[in-house]
């Protein structure tokens, strides 16, 4: 499961051979950040961190890499070496997986020689833009949910296959139960549900016969779809042939109509027959706005079969994350752009009682201090949580998060102040940086 | 790179064993279809067969997937043997590489014997939808690019590793001349294509220190990023110091600003100095829509590097693909929902003048059958085409696409006609089913 170090834009190595060839190897600072929310998101959650240390500690060219990079024949002899011996050597400070976090904040900085640290910007990227991206998605789904549980059936159109590993993880990590993605179950311990399509119950000759079949392979643990052909007249099926066989019916499923109406019949119905633990699970094209309006309508619903629409991130399919060089030697930098404003230098995050605080890494404030060293000398320093504690942590941060920022119909701002001494730091690259010109 | 089985919903498993218990063995026909097009696609472009193809002749489950699916507890012992045993024997037919489609039109055909057919489900919805996806984006950016070239920067934003790669691949099928991925570009020949980061500009203490260290390690193939300060200056450093080192500019990279303005600005001051070879490649959130815009406004760009709207089709991030049984046996069927029509049988699609016309399969008709066999008891019957040569014949089809398909401001429709009967079928399906309830 190792990422390739090809797995980059060219770019990156052919920057890494002109640093090489200035003998350019300065200590360097690159935060991870973004400089605004996504449409639709008042906060996000910081995930991908197991991936980036993974990739970092055991990155290196192999010879076929090294072929492959000299049969594009942009790269003289001198670098051949050099990529054979290149290691990650440097530091990485990190947020917490299933941090909370918010516009300019830094979620990953790396420390290290400039040409090691440049290098791993387009992998650190797409990794942490992926995890975070869903996890932020589906922490919206958790917070209007209710309790119900909630798994994620997306696989079929995520973006490719590591695009539906990560959104089981990220889906999970922010406070989903569980996922229909095998591998995902194998990989990180998720739990994995299923129960069964249409075309099961449209390959036998009526619906009963379906569901005979399909309770004899799993008397005890079926989960019948009752809306192949009338919903009422399923569930009604259902609860009659799961009588006949004398097994239990462990849940149904309804994947269109009007679920809100159907669900109640089909709790009424499934009551009345004594059905009573028989769960009733809701799926097809939702979000965090349909659920909302399910549950809003008190609606009998168990759980939420979640695909697409979170696994794309539908509504926001990116974020803006950028990963930009903060400091050289001991000179703190910033690239200024017209409406595109950043801070330099090396940066904490303190998270204070109603607002987070940003400032340089130097300074000492109150409140928790967001980024901590997770990797020195290109080896981790501290094992990574675990997933189930990662969401643990994650769900604890929900529980904590202001009421208004949790409100998925409007826009709202968590305070994010600047310290006095970074502003200051800013003004004054800001005065050389335009008086240059 | 071979896709694990486990990469697919757990419902796909507890089928698989349902219908061995049940020794429901009958051959059934399963297609690949969307029953509409998204917002702003006024056709779509197949993609990702290739990955079909060497799952299915792959597919077998190891011991330790096996170990997986067992410790989940729900399956009983005598499902063992035969999972061990599993493999593919079933026919594919598919459209080609790099074909038009539109509503309701199969791309793929999976004929076997019903468990095995079910099985393939998420797995090939998975890796055609991110395919398709991103080809068709593409598509829409190459037929306004007025001939200028386009190259894929979106790695660090494609939804992970695997988005990464096919966004790579897809974009190239779909006109694009190269990618950043160097990844990509060992896998499957792709040109790839790098300039250099305002970090690298940033890291020196001077715009021209930086661009003679550039220019110093890659003397006549260096593009120099020039807008990190003040773009028109930068354009004129560039000059300078390639002058004074006595060296070719391959070309500059605007990457902000006024992007025609400053483009036409660099072009005078490019020729005027006799640079007159060298390139000027624009990026910066480009999609179809900007590109068109700057092609417009006559702006001299020889080139657009194009990411993170493309990479992730933001405008449209997924398609409603389907995999609905069609056929078993000798039986043809259909799903009924309201609002959600689909026809049943085995189709072909027959591209004809102005029109396709959608056929049971055992019809006759002018014009070209666009469904192939390409798998026949479980191994490929012909050579799939490679990249290039499915690229070309992208773009032969993309040239005859009628223009107002090829509008990205309007939504036009391409008449997709039923035959009589298919749409006879059709109707004395629906007579049935609504008998039945």
């Amino acid at each position: 499961m190792g990422i390739s170090p090809l797995l980059t834009d060219l770019y990156e190595i052919t920057m890494l051979y002109a640093y090489f060839k200035n003998g350019k190897t300065e200590e360097a600072s690159f935060e991870l950040f973004t400089r605004e929310l996504p449409k639709n998101r008042n906060y996000l959650i910081f995930a991908g961190l197991p991936w980036v240390v993974e990739f970092v500690e055991n990155l290196h060219f192999s010879n076929e890499d090294i072929d492959y990079i000299y049969s594009l024949k942009i790269f003289p002899d001198d670098f051949l070496d050099f990529l054979k011996g290149f290691r990650f050597t440097g530091k990485i400070y990190s947020m917490k997986e299933g941090e909370i976090f918010f516009q300019n904040e830094p979620v990953i900085r790396v420390e290290a020689p400039i040409y090691q640290a440049q290098l791993l910007e387009t992998t650190l990227m797409n990794q942490v833009h992926i995890s975070s991206l869903i996890a932020s998605k589906a922490a919206r789904v958790y917070t209007v949910s209710g309790g119900r549980k909630l798994a994620d059936f997306s696989l079929r159109r995520t973006h490719g296959v590591d695009a539906g590993i990560k959104v089981a993880y990220s889906t999970y990590l922010a406070g989903f139960d569980g996922t229909s993605n095998v591998l995902a179950g194998k990989l990180f311990g998720i739990p994995v549900i299923g129960t069964v399509a249409h075309s099961f119950i449209m390959a036998f000759n009526s619906e009963e016969e379906a569901f005979r079949a399909y309770l004899k392979a799993f008397p005890e643990k079926a989960v019948l779809l009752v809306d192949t052909y009338d919903t009422v007249e399923g569930v009604k099926r259902a609860i009659r042939v799961a009588k006949e066989l004398g097994v239990k019916l462990k849940g149904i499923r309804l994947d269109s109509g009007d679920v809100v109406k159907l669900s109640k019949v089909a709790r009424e119905l499934l009551d009345e027959a004594g059905f009573t633990d028989c769960k009733i699970i809701v799926s097809g094209g939702l979000d965090e706005y349909r659920i909302a309006q399910i549950v809003r309508e008190g609606a009998p619903v168990d759980s939420f079969g979640v695909g697409t629409k979170v696994g794309t991130s539908a509504d926001s399919p990116y974020i803006d994350f950028v990963y930009k060089l903060v400091q050289i030697g001991n000179r703190p930098i910033m690239k200024m752009s017209p409406g595109k404003k950043m801070y330099p230098g090396k940066k904490q995050v303190f998270r204070q009682e109603g607002q987070d605080l940003l400032t340089l890494e130097s300074e000492k404030h109150t409140g928790k201090p967001l980024l901590e060293l997770v990797v020195k000398d290109g080896k981790r320093v501290k094992n990574l949580p675990t997933l189930t504690e990662a969401r643990e942590y994650c769900l604890e941060n929900l529980s904590k998060l202001p009421p208004q920022l949790k409100d998925i119909y409007s826009k709202a701002y968590y305070p994010v102040v600047v310290s006095k001494e970074l502003e200051e730091l800013y003004e004054k690259l800001e005065k050389e940086l335009t008086e240059d010109q």
